[in-house]
This record gives structure tokens, sequence and C-alpha cells, in this order.
């Protein structure tokens, strides 16, 4: 990778393989948005919603798609998909500190542990027996990872994110703080007492999380109860997601905020499930649905396709009237048939 | 409790109050699913839809129901309640490590605390003045616990929690990481400052949990303003609930994964809340009601029984048809009437 | 402010600038509800639904509204906003501890940090480089706070709090625990492998917080993209909230728990958004905009009012067959238009 403050726009276009149009020369010192950037920034065009933004920005250099290139004079890198190359060029001015090595006195290590030589561990991390740690790997300041858990290569833990025992984590995955992986699945069998007490089903399986995978803010993925819950590589999720026990999400799905899949079910592959979404437990859902904000998933989905669920937004006192027309539907409906 | 790392059918039968059909001399090293269980595993059969792996399974015993006895012809742990058995030999599996009575030479305690001599402390905990710790009781690395808080006896709490000031919280509790326990209720009278302002009103009520109860990974539960917000015994919080201030959940109510309720709001005994549930302030819940996932609870709820809000998963182009006349469904209603 | 364990009436009648009837030199020990409240305690009336307490309440003294003076013969503050003039008194009694100055010996600082002298940091607070702590601020147990962070003056920042580089925070905000600050924005654009996999679009940009915010337990706001997430002067939020990147919310807006504000939403002014409300990305919402909890917004709000969606509780059974109608609400209808 590059490793500059500052490219010209021929040394971006290599890195990402686009064409200039424009003076190759032309040196970037940053990315910003059509409306904010200046003539040393670099902005790009992906939504058309943005295209009238073109006439009146001061960009150095825009990114854009070939057909949208007579819409903006000045430099442009032309290419395929302008995200993905804003995407690639956001890294090189992303501030991520170099690992160096570097692991603070106040680290605590239980027996046993397999530490690679280039790993940055920060203040007051607390690390139990036999872990191991891969190289090029950060975990920051007060984390806590348990006996027997496996972080690969090259992966960036934030600050105070709690990882149980025996979590397997792959390469390169990102995880935001205050994640939890591991915590016990909510399993619970009812006792015979009369008073509705229950018996807690000890939770035996493990976390198995792939490569390339990010784990957003509070995020929690329970444990198995008995067989693991698995992440496949690639997976995004965003934050104050919940993952219950024994459920399978497969590779390259993302899942926004705030959405929770109950126990053991599985999710496919390429799958984009929007926020605050809910899906209940020992489904399948197949590869490449896409499921809108909010809605709740309560039947499997063995087709492919966008699936939702709720009612839209209106003026609360117009809603209340239709909210109460709904739960007499059915009686409604019987009138007319 | 038995302390092996296998046990015979005979010693699994008597520790739980089952039959054996078969051989009790089979020893049993794990728990395992009807599909993954090996010769040296049990598992069990609860759940009618799984009769089918009964013909193929290579456990080497399961707990079935007398009823299903016939469906199996190898070894056998006959019971009332093959899922509650179960859950009693998950525990004789599960590997929580024994409190030792080790506190860790970096856990800082304010002045006067009051801790039994087996309690286990990791690293890096942070203790306040005051503050009691039963008998058998761990803290994991990185807890807060403020001022005069209690923690009773043989309670397990995972790394990374933080307990506010004067939180009580009964014996055997489970809580698991990044739960925060004794957060300001959210309580603000509005200014006269023409500006839409907020004075705070400042919360000066505690929590006070029973006993036998499990909060689950960044779960938060807020101080009353003036009274305490109450968590009777047996009570089951799943992940990341919110638990307002002042309010009541009664004896083994359970509550699954993200749901959230709201301030002042009772909720009777032996209750299920389902995921993502919401619940507004100041109702009153009933004992034995059932809320399924992701409803809106409005009003209170003065019979058991269960209840729903919310409409099906539809087709997403199907869908926005349906919710297009949910919203004119007062003036077609008229129409016709 | 007044410093005291207990304030007689005329005393809290000059800090509200209230009035006084009965016996000004009645002492007030504490705060408490119509119902609990003893011969000690100051007690008030705001929701008239309580109005039928204050025939039988041992209060020592009531606030209430000049209207309601005759429903209480006993000592009483009269004022115009009996629950603002409770939020002044309930500062009073709140046992915050004083700053003093304290930064524990285990805390660690980066370079070039500039922490005011009047400043209190707990144990194991793990601070970046260039770091800036104002006057009068607090700073828990275990928190984090990265590179280049602001804190200004009187700010209160409970246990185990992660705030990421380059956040400004205003005066006199209060964080609760396990809030996360400054985490990355949900971004990734779609690679061109035919495996339907993800590039991490770096966040760049960073999060401005304004004046008298208070955040809420296990609250995330994240970083901007390009620009900056902001959270102007006294917005409110509860627990468990997800800001994305991106988003601005206006002042003294309040949001209550679990609700979530897509990427690059705008909410104005004043606006009151109750629990698990969505709000999907790109939106804009004007000023004194009320949301009703757990409602989807899907389209920017141009006007000034209350709005909602979703169905009422009802019997799951009645529920379910409603339900099915919505379904084929579309077709429904066209039968009959």
């Amino acid at each position: 990778m590059l490793d500059n403050t500052s490219y010209n726009l021929d040394e971006l276009a290599a890195h990402t393989g686009s064409l200039v149009v424009g003076d190759g020369l032309c040196q970037i010192w940053g990315l910003n948005t059509l409306l904010n950037a200046n003539a040393q920034e670099l902005s790009f065009l992906s939504n058309p919603a943005y295209s009238s933004c073109l006439a009146s920005t001061q960009a150095g250099a825009i990114i854009l798609h070939a057909r949208d290139s007579g819409l903006f004079s000045g430099n442009k890198l032309i290419t395929e998909n302008p995200y993905y190359t804003f995407a690639l060029i956001s890294q090189l001015f992303s501030s991520s500190p170099k690992v160096e090595g570097d692991i603070h006195s106040s680290v605590i290590f239980g027996a046993s542990c397999n530490i690679a030589n280039d790993v940055d561990i920060d203040a007051n991390v607390v690390i139990g027996s036999n872990v191991t740690i891969g190289s090029g790997s950060r975990i920051g300041a007060g984390c806590y990872i348990g006996d027997n858990a496996v972080i690969d290569e090259n992966c960036l833990i934030y600050p105070n994110v709690s990882i149980y025992e025996n979590t397997l984590m792959g390469k390169s995955c990102i995880v935001h703080s205050h994640a939890v992986i591991g915590s016990d699945g909510f399993g619970f069998a009812p006792k015979k007492d009369g008073k509705g007490g229950w018996q807690k089903v000890h939770q035996l399986g493990g976390v198995v999380i792939g490569s390339d995978v990010e784990v957003g803010a509070g995020t929690t993925i329970d444990r198995g109860a008995l067989d693991n819950t698995v992440i496949e590589n690639g997976v995004k999720l965003d934050n104050q997601i919940q993952i219950a026990h024994n459920v399978r999400i497969g590779e390259n799905t993302a899942i926004a905020a705030c959405s929770a899949i109950a126990g053991s079910t599985l999710i496919g592959k390429r799958c984009t499930i929007a926020g605050a979404v809910g899906v209940i437990g020992h489904l399948t859902i197949t590869d490449d649905v896409h499921v809108t904000a909010m809605s709740l998933v309560t039947k499997s989905i063995p087709k492919s396709g966008s699936y939702s669920s709720g009612t839209p937004l209106n003026e609360t006192a117009k809603w209340r009237k239709n909210a109460a027309r709904f739960n007499r539907l059915d009686s409604i409906v019987r009138k007319f048939c």
C-alpha cells in the first residue's frame, strides 16, 4: 500500500485502476463531499441525486463514471464504480496507526499464550490462558479475551471489547468498542416448581467468526448451546446487533444497526438486512434476501428477493383511525364477503 | 454437585431423577445435538420436529419422554421433561471455573468494603466504598462496582460490567459483559426558556435485583427516579434489553433480547416477552402474559394471555400496496359503511 | 448552589422562585412520591392522575400548581411548573461527589495532553495523545479517550465509556457507562468479486457534541464518513440509541431508549422521538416533530406535528386474523372498488 499524506491523480489512478482526465500531477491531500471539498481535495459522484452539486463544487478532482464525465469539466478519475474507487482511496487517507509490536506493561496474560511478535496490545488488557493472537493484530485498551480464544492475523479490536473463552476469529477482522462475543445464549428449561421458575441450560458451544468480518460497537454475539454460532467470511455487522446462539450468518451478508437474529436461525450469503429488523428463531433464509428496515421475519424465506413488514408513517391522528380499523379488519372484511 | 469430566448413565439418572433403559454403565463425555452426537455423547429429544433424527443419530444415549421411548432402540434416559433433564445435565458439563478466593493485585477497593473470603475478583476491577460482596461470588476483569453496592453470594459477574452506586443484587445472579445496572433514568422537565431546553431530574432511587436473576450482555437497567427499579427473583433478561426507571419485573418473568420497557411500567410474574418488544411507560401488565416478537404494548393488560401487534412479512412489492391501503383504511371502510 | 443535606421550605422556595404556603421553616430531608413520602420529605403533583393521592399522602410538603392548591391542606410550594421545580430541587438532593482534582495513579496519558487542574480521573482510564479535558470534568474508571479528543468543562463521564479519537464534546455533558462515541460508520462499497464482497469505506469524519448533552448507557454515536456527525446543544439521548454517521440532531431534541437514526439523516430542534423508533437514512425532519414509540420514519417530515406507524396490540388469536387480512388488503379493496 502507498503511504504518503498526499497523492497525485496519476498515483491514485494507478492504485485503483481508474483513468485520469485532466492534470495527473494534481496533488490530493484529502477527501471530502462535493459540497465541502476544496481545490486540494478529491470528491466523488455515485448517487445521481448529487449531480447538481457538480456545477458548483470546488473539489480539485472528482471520481466519476464515464457516463457522467460530461457533467464536470475539471480533473477527473473515470471508473466503472465510483463508490468502490472512493472506498479504496479512503483507506489511503485513513489514519490507522501502524502496528509497532508494543505490548503495554500493564497487560496481563494467562499461561501458555501464543502471541505473535508484531502485535500491539494497549493498556489494561486482560488475556486468559492459552490465547493465540496472530501477526499484525492490535488489541485496544481495556479489552478482555478469555481462555483458548484465537484472534488470527491483522485483526483490529477497539478498546473495551469482551471476548469470552473459546471464541475463534479469522484474519483481518475489525471489532468495535463494547462488542461482546461469546456471551451465553438465552436458554432455560421450565422448572416443575409450580412458580414458573427456570433451569439454566449451560451454553457449551462457542463462536466461530470467519475472516474479513466487521462487528459494530455494542453488538453481542452469543455462544452456541451445543454447536457453535457461526459468522462466515466477509460478514459486516453494524452497531448494537444481537446474534443469538446457534445462528449462522452466510458469507458477505451485511446487517444494519439494531437488528436482532433469534436462536438457531440460518441466514444465507449476500443478504442485506436493514436496521432494526427482527428475525425469529429456527428459520432458514436463503441467499440474496433483502429485508427492509424494522421488518419482522416470522417465516423461513426460501426465495431470494426483497421482503418487508410494518405500516407506513402517518400523522398520529390519521394513523390512530386507520390503526383502529386494522384491529377490526377481519370482521370488517367478513361483513362484505 | 458431581464433579467429573465424564459420567455413566446410572450417575446421570440418579442426578436427575430419570430412568435408565439400556446400559447404565455407558460412559458419557459430553452433550451434543442428535445430528452431531457421537457414541460418547448424550443427546435429547424435546421438540417433536426432530423425531426423524432418532433413526440415524450416532449418540451413545438419548434423553426421551416415555411416549417417545419406542422411537429409539439404544441407551435412554426416560424422563417427564427431557429438556429440563438436559438442562440439569448441561451444568455438569459446563466448564465454569471454581471460585478460588483469588483477588488480583490490581483490584482497587474504596474504604470500608465487606468482601467475603471466598470471592474471586479478576484484574483491573474498580470497587467503590462500602461495597459488600458475598461468599462464592466472582467478578470478571474490568468491572466497576459503585459505592454501597451489595452483591450477594454466588453471583457471577462477567468482565466489563458497570454497576452504579447503591445497587442491590441477590444471590446466584449472573450478569453478562457490558451490562449496566443503575444508570440514570431518562427524566427531564421542560424549561421555560423559549428554546425547548430540558432540566435534568436527578435520579435519586436505586436498583434492587432479587436472587437467581440473569442479566444479558449489553442490557441496561436504570435507577429509579425516587423509588427503586425492581427486578424480582428468578427473572431472566436476555441481551441488549432496556429497563427504564421505576419499572418492576415480576418473579420468573423472562424477556428476550432487544426488548425495551419504558418507565414506571409494572410487569407481572411468569410473563414471557419475546424479542424486540416495546412496552410504553406507566402500564400494568398482569401475571402470565405472553407478548410475541416486536409487538408494541400501548395499554395495560389486565388479562393473562398472548398478545401481538404488527403486520406479517411479505414481498416488498406486495407489502407496499397493502401498506398504502392501510394508510387510507379508515376512509376506505367509511365508503362502504 | 446550596450544599446541605436538608433545606427548609423557605430555602427551597428561594432557590426555585416558588411561593411557600404554610410553614416556611418545615425542614425537608429528601424527596419522594406522594405514596411513599414521609413528614420529612417533599413530594409534588404534576400528573393530574395522581391528584387522588393528595388526600392520604404523608408528605411534609407538596409542590403544586396554584390551581391545585385547594386539594392539599398541608405545607405547599406553589409554582407555575411543579415538575420543573421538582427537577431543580432534585439536584440539591443528588449525591454527585464534588470534583477534587484527583487523578488516580493508574491513569495512563499519551503525549501532550492538556488536563485542567481540577479534573477527577478514576482508576484505569487510558487517555491518548493530545487530549484536552476541561476544568471540573470527571472521568470514571476504565474509560478510554482517544487521541486529540476534547472534553470541555464540567463534563461527567461515567465508568467504562469509550471515546474514539478526534471526538469533540462541549461543556456540562453527561455520558453514561458503555456509551461509545466515534466508532466507524457502517460504510462499504460492493466489490466486483462475483461473491458479494464489501470494500470498507474508511470513516474520516469525527463526532462533534455540543454543550449540555446527555448520552445514555450503551448508546453508540458513529463518526462521520467525510463530514462530522453532529449532536447539537441540549440534546438528550436515552440508553441504547444508535446514531449513524453524518446524522445531525438539532438543539434540545430528546430521543428515548433504543431508537436508531440511520446515516445522514438530519433531525430538527425540539423534536421528541419516543422509544424504539427507527428513522431511515438521508431524511430531513423539521423542528418540533414528535414521533410515537416504535414508529418507522421512512420519508422526510417537512411539517411539525406528531407522527406514528404500526398497528395496535391485540390478543394474538385476533391479531393473527387481522394481520392475514392486511397481507391481502390491496386485493380485498380492489374487489370492492
